[in-house]
């Protein structure tokens, strides 16, 4: 491969010369390591999930001891225990005992009192779910899972699947009594081969376990978020994560060559499929890729991984508008084409409110608008320094963009996503914040934010003093996957911003046929949204796939569709 | 972008430098026409379907006239008209009639005879299935394909959707008497998005008339196929084609972002989404996507579309070993990375016979047991061709490649893909050829060839004089995909070919866990074999599906599962 070595030469932007010059270095390469931004990143996603805010907004503010997690049928005053399921006797827990073998695999709040032991598998991480289970088990195989739903099935057990328990919807934490299925124990790679790529595991492989042993093996797991070293790929399948990756490498409805899963009736799904193409009858296995668990529980997987690439550059812009940015990220395309690896925005709002907050210095002086994040990865740093180079000297020599830097080290890296990364801990800064996490077409993506604006501002309720609830509305995301969020910080909660709000976000988004939720999935936070995203046509084809598989309605109940 | 004057060096490989230095020539850019070269490239990968062979052997030698094609019935004299759909009638037609508005979007062979203008619609373009068809109708819209379906169902009356009818497995042409909904009234590109690259059109519309609108925008339809100047994108998502762009851009699992399509009931599936990111509820298109047209009729599709790669270079290599070809495989995945677009294998038998059949000039001097083909395709022609001169001189250091040539123009780098391109039109040249389109682990791919021509020559059925049926056993394909094409040219049918390699090369495949159809579907060729690819729960699961959203049966009769 080429030598790193070559000088660099300055940028001579047209426009601006001055200070561009002194502003673009020159970047090096730094292997790897950005990864660990990412992971930060997404990290700090997680946290831009819309979430009740406390009178005192405290929720936003970290979390509080075990204790305050408020039960989510108190949240949910609406939702009951549906009867119909059988209630855990003793004598099911002996079965479950018996079945698994060992006692270590069995979390047993029947027979005795484990309430501290079960608190682990019933709540969420964010602490804003919580349930009453009883009984968790931890199958150790895919025989295990089979019997395990088969006697739930049988019996009228409801359970609720749960991989690392790291969603952001409180999809994998029991509402009611639900069995908790963990599949932590199924943690088992079972092959990867370095000439196709195609690696399989179990469901209960850590994400971060299986991107290390591809890393060494010089792949790349075609997923990355920011709670990879808790989440399982299990459950990144389940709910179609979607991560930092999903620009490059494309959804996991694509990479996803094979699954084996577990219906109801505790038949296996045999669909481990290690081929790239095979046309032979309906895929099925996509139903189960983001369907959360709610027909069946996947335990393995098989994945299309790609070479890992040794060099990753970032640069971070300045714009003027938001058709500049747009502009911007079709030049990125174009030139940076096979190597863009991630397109950030973050609008000049929320780079102010981070310096507000956080005292943290931008990298670039003066006010912009917008800026934008780009990150290019490839097989040769020279080439793509190259790429990045002749990409910098058309969007500055064009204005496209006004202003610009470049990292020259990993550290600079580092500095330049935590303007990304640093948003959603910052807006916490004055009490709380509402988060919306949507799909939204490209070139309507930012008007939600200045409409949004506009009407809290012209309800009178956004200001710079104490008597205003709102600080400012900001919006930011994954640029590249068209995927905003719109953050509105808050100083206290207020019924008039909520009711400002809601539903007009949605119905703003709805118009436009975009996403409640991009990539969080539904749970039991999205599902009565639904209906802004999912016409009645679609949402009845979902009831007729749950009915199909899950006639009992055992898995997953209170939550999806 | 980088200028591409830049003068090129010779590559000075460490083994056998003289004969290399003399072959190797540098390569230039020559734009996108290397896609016309993919294109006849598929169209002779379409002839690789297994398929009938007359005594004469005549199947393999090119079209006979229309009356000559045998009517499916007789070919598949198992196979019964089922009762329970009605005859059409002439107030059938009537209403079609009245409902399309226009006489020229019914094909009436009812109340009147129409039987040669029928024959278009009633036969595969390979010439191996004819239906009996009575009845075309073309409906302009989604709605009138609605009604039509309707209709049908409520009627009990079979239909069979057709787009450009050029698929291999007789999956578009009806076997009796099923109206045919002919969808190439509906060829309307609806949105271009040119900063996200969403392009959504209706399913009717031309391939190629589709991916030359992207190419004006400097994007590219992430499929391409041999077809592409009739065949459909509606029927390319029913199919899930796979194609030339798949090693690079993925399957359309993941690149088709929203469907439109008509269940049997006339119900409107609205699924046509502008997202890359969607995590509300099931991913029912799916099933769709390779669904080829047994529970619904595709009218609309959303799909992802790239940045078209200006800069495309070919190489051509001779290897020792299977091993060696997926060294060298592994090596241009490391080294070309993110430009690599195709890695064809090809080996030394099939390309003898090319020599053998048709005169043609082999690139390589002597003898290699493999050849590989390596397209690579980018953003910037001095890094594509400084990134494959570094794996060239790579792969020729460590002696992985024993030999090589690169284009150095538009014609070698056609001539390159003749090398691949001409083989299945070469290996019909001593009258018959027995031909497998399979998926198989990369490792084992060129085993089944070797232990096939084994098992053959074992039972003497192989040699270089008339009394031998077999000319020859030979493997060349896909590898980039796993997707092996197993080819017997033979001098004359056999039943004793016939049977050493059935049910052989199935129970092969099945053992591995590969798929006996990796890119063409089911229809009705392959229908017979799916249990050699599919477990018993799979085919079961896939029935479910099939009742219900068909549970009168009307779609797409007598075929896939």
């Amino acid at each position: 491969m080429a030598s790193v070595s070559r000088v660099a030469s300055r940028l001579r932007p047209a426009s601006n010369p001055r200070q561009i010059s002194h502003r673009i270095t020159r970047i090096r390469p730094f292997a790897q390591r950005r990864w660990q931004a990412g992971q930060a990143e997404a990290t700090s996603s997680a946290t831009s999930e819309p979430r009740q805010i406390d009178v005192d907004g405290g929720a936003t503010k970290g979390p509080s001891p075990a204790k305050a997690i408020k039960f989510t049928s108190e949240s949910y005053p609406d939702l009951k225990r549906d009867p119909k399921y059988a209630k855990i006797s003793s004598e099911h827990v002996e079965y479950f005992k018996k079945l698994l073998g060992s006692e270590s695999a069995v979390v047993d709040g029947v027979s005795q009192d484990a309430s501290e032991d079960l608190e682990a598998f019933n709540s969420d991480w964010m602490r804003k779910y919580r349930g009453h289970a009883k009984l968790v088990v931890k199958p150790g195989n895919t025989e295990e899972v089979s019997k395990i739903l088969k006697y739930c099935n049988d019996n009228m057990l409801a359970v609720v699947p749960q991989g690392g328990n790291t969603g952001l919807v409180g999809g994998s934490v029991p509402v009611f009594d639900e069995i908790v299925i963990n599949l932590s124990r199924m943690n088992r790679i079972r092959s990867f081969d370095e000439v196709s790529g195609i690696f399989v595991a179990d469901a209960g492989v850590i994400l971060e376990v299986a991107d290390n042993f591809l890393a060494e093996k010089k792949h790349i797991f075609p997923l990355d978020l920011g709670a990879k070293g808790s989440c399982q790929i299990g459950g990144n399948v389940a709910t179609n994560a979607g991560g930092l990756r999903l620009l490059r490498y494309g959804s996991l409805h694509g990479n996803v060559l094979g699954i084996e899963a577990v219906l109801p009736n505790g038949t296996i799904v045999d669909d481990l499929s290690k081929l790239r193409k095979n046309n032979t009858g309906y895929d099925i296995k996509q139903l189960f890729i983001g369907g959360e668990g709610t027909i069946g529980i996947i335990t393995g997987v098989s994945i299309q991984c790609a070479q890992r690439s040794p060099a990753i550059n970032v640069a971070y812009f300045g714009l003027d508008s938001f058709e500049k940015v747009q502009t911007a990220f079709r030049e990125a395309k174009g030139h940076l084409s096979e190597i863009l690896s991630a397109f950030e925005l973050m609008d000049g709002r929320s780079q102010n409110l981070v310096t507000k907050a956080s005292g943290r210095k931008l990298p670039l002086e003066g006010e912009h608008p917008f800026h934008c994040l780009v990150e290019t990865s490839g097989s040769n740093s020279d080439h793509d320094n190259e790429k990045l180079e002749a990409f910098l000297e058309h969007v500055m020599g064009e204005e496209i963009v006004s202003d610009g830097v470049v990292a020259q080290d990993q550290t600079q890296v580092l500095d330049l996503w935590g303007c990304r990364e640093g948003i959603p801990e910052c807006l916490g800064h004055w009490g709380g914040v509402y988060k919306y996490d949507l799909s939204i077409p490209i070139n309507e993506l930012y008007a939600l934010v200045e409409e949004t604006r506009e009407k809290l501002t012209s309800a009178g309720l956004v200001g710079d003093s104490e008597q205003y609830p709102i600080v400012d509305v900001v919006g930011y995301g994954h640029m590249g996957d068209s995927n905003l969020h719109l953050n509105v910080p808050v100083r206290r909660y207020e019924k008039e911003v909520e009711n400002q709000l809601e539903p007009f976000v949605f119905e703003w988004v709805s118009k436009r046929n975009g996403s409640i939720s991009a990539e969080h999935g539904l749970g039991i936070a999205k599902k009565p949204f639904i209906r802004y995203s999912r016409s009645p046509t679609i949402i009845e084809l979902m009831r007729q796939i749950k009915n199909l598989y899950d006639p009992n309605g055992i898995m997953n109940p209170y939550k999806y569709v």
